[in-house]
């Protein structure tokens, strides 16, 4: 079957099935098509639903440096005014966030100035879970990327390769930092190699449901300085890796938009 | 061939082969008609690109109050550090932003509350930028409304209702706000009784490109009251309405989610 008859197959089945979208879907494809530019990977497989990548952020919500990070003020009330507002005061790097490639770099993109079309883009997930648990200080390294690379195929352009440490479970808990009787961290992250063999690909972001691109137990930032610097940009902190497939979803990074930010804290999003 | 392997045969071709993203936005609707959950509602169509709906954000952003609402502070500078980070302070209210129906009511839900679902919704667009340029003061009415319905169909389950008035092509200047000699604001908006109209449909969201839901005139924020304590959302301040269509597009608003916040600054785009 050539690929527009599998299309029009797929479609001829599913349009039976659910009339209720049949309008709106087959509007907007035609709108799609009708486009001669396509500056995004397209969001493969026409999501069915959509998976909050993103922790809730709070006072307590653990930090790199151990300590808060994220504060609000609550200026109106309704019992008094009639309507809620709060002033919040925070770190850019709290929370589930981004790091924009000027978080490591003397002059990379902002997190204001990264393109739309690099935080709209296919997610693939590489399990780390079953080490991470036997020792804390796991990495993601080359060999993890290879076998992803053998069982999904090469990295499409401008992925975000993300970390499922299974971190993201420990978020409410000292395990999170995870800090040793030396006030060492022990988290898992992605090992520079793999960051810069990654480098050669044609990734555009990785992701961690840790505290960091490096592990915890990282002296030197080995990785933030091999990845950002290049215009490349990190997510920190996200969550709930284990409901996306490691291959297919698309990633949506709600990204803060502000003027010279090195990051902050982003509404992330998958397409399953 | 199974339908999950037409679908997973549709997506590693579109990931794979630039050329083929006509085609793939026909799979996509497909793959979206699909799946059995939908959660959301569906991407329909399978974008090809994503629009910025996003004005960028700094400490000159015009503001309802006209004081300033948004402040950075460098903790950590490149030179001195060999990296950089900044504490940011704003009003939840700032820049392009959302109203959780928490700012307008005692127990509504918090940005943090809203359900995804809510957020990955269809877009329909009303074009009132003609009436809006002879009169500043001009607003969405049912009338604007009944028109959209009757060239385009039913508003869709959980769409976000935005109004294009042109406003944001303002947002450098004075006549953002448009403030007259007596200190009043001219700027367009929802009118109370379309803001009604729409609780009477599936609509989830409304938005404007100026810097309120109700219009500047407005002395006593009757659509904020009308809409938001009926847990349904706004926008403000969003951007580039003229380059998505009025019906078919997919609106993506990336929220913050920070615990018991009335909003706050979003990354909104839009799937074309």
């Amino acid at each position: 079957m050539c690929d527009v008859c599998v299309i029009e197959s797929v479609k001829r089945k599913m349009l039976s099935r659910r009339d209720l979208f049949r309008k709106a879907a087959l509007g907007a494809s035609a709108a799609a098509l009708s486009t001669t530019t396509f500056s995004t990977p397209v969001l493969a497989g026409g999501p069915g639903r959509a998976e909050d990548m993103t922790h809730e952020l709070h006072e307590d919500f653990p930090t790199f440096f151990g300590e808060q990070q994220f504060f609000r003020d609550q200026k109106f009330n309704y019992e008094e005014h009639k309507f809620n507002l709060l002033e919040l005061r925070m770190n850019e790097h709290t929370g589930t966030h981004v790091d924009a490639p000027l978080h490591f770099s003397e002059n990379g993109q902002s997190v204001a100035e990264i393109p739309i079309s690099n935080l709209v883009v296919p997610l693939c997930v590489i399990d780390i879970r079953e080490k991470a648990a036997a020792d804390a200080d796991a990495q993601v390294t080359p060999d993890d990327i290879k076998a992803w690379i053998s069982r999904h195929g090469e990295i499409p352009d401008k992925a975000c390769v993300a970390m499922n440490s299974g971190w993201d479970k420990h978020v409410g808990g000292e395990m999170f930092r995870n800090v040793d009787a030396d006030g060492k961290m022990h988290f898992p992250g992605f090992h520079v190699e793999a960051a810069q063999m990654l480098l050669e690909t044609p990734t555009i972001g990785i992701a961690t449901d840790s505290l960091s691109l490096d592990y915890g137990l990282s002296p030197d930032f080995a990785t933030h300085y091999a990845w950002l610097p290049e215009n490349r940009w990190g997510l920190e902190c996200i969550a709930n890796l284990d409901k996306v497939p490691a291959s297919g979803a698309v990633l949506i990074v709600g990204a803060p938009k502000h003027r010279g930010g090195t990051g902050g804290p982003a509404r992330v999003m998958a397409m399953v």
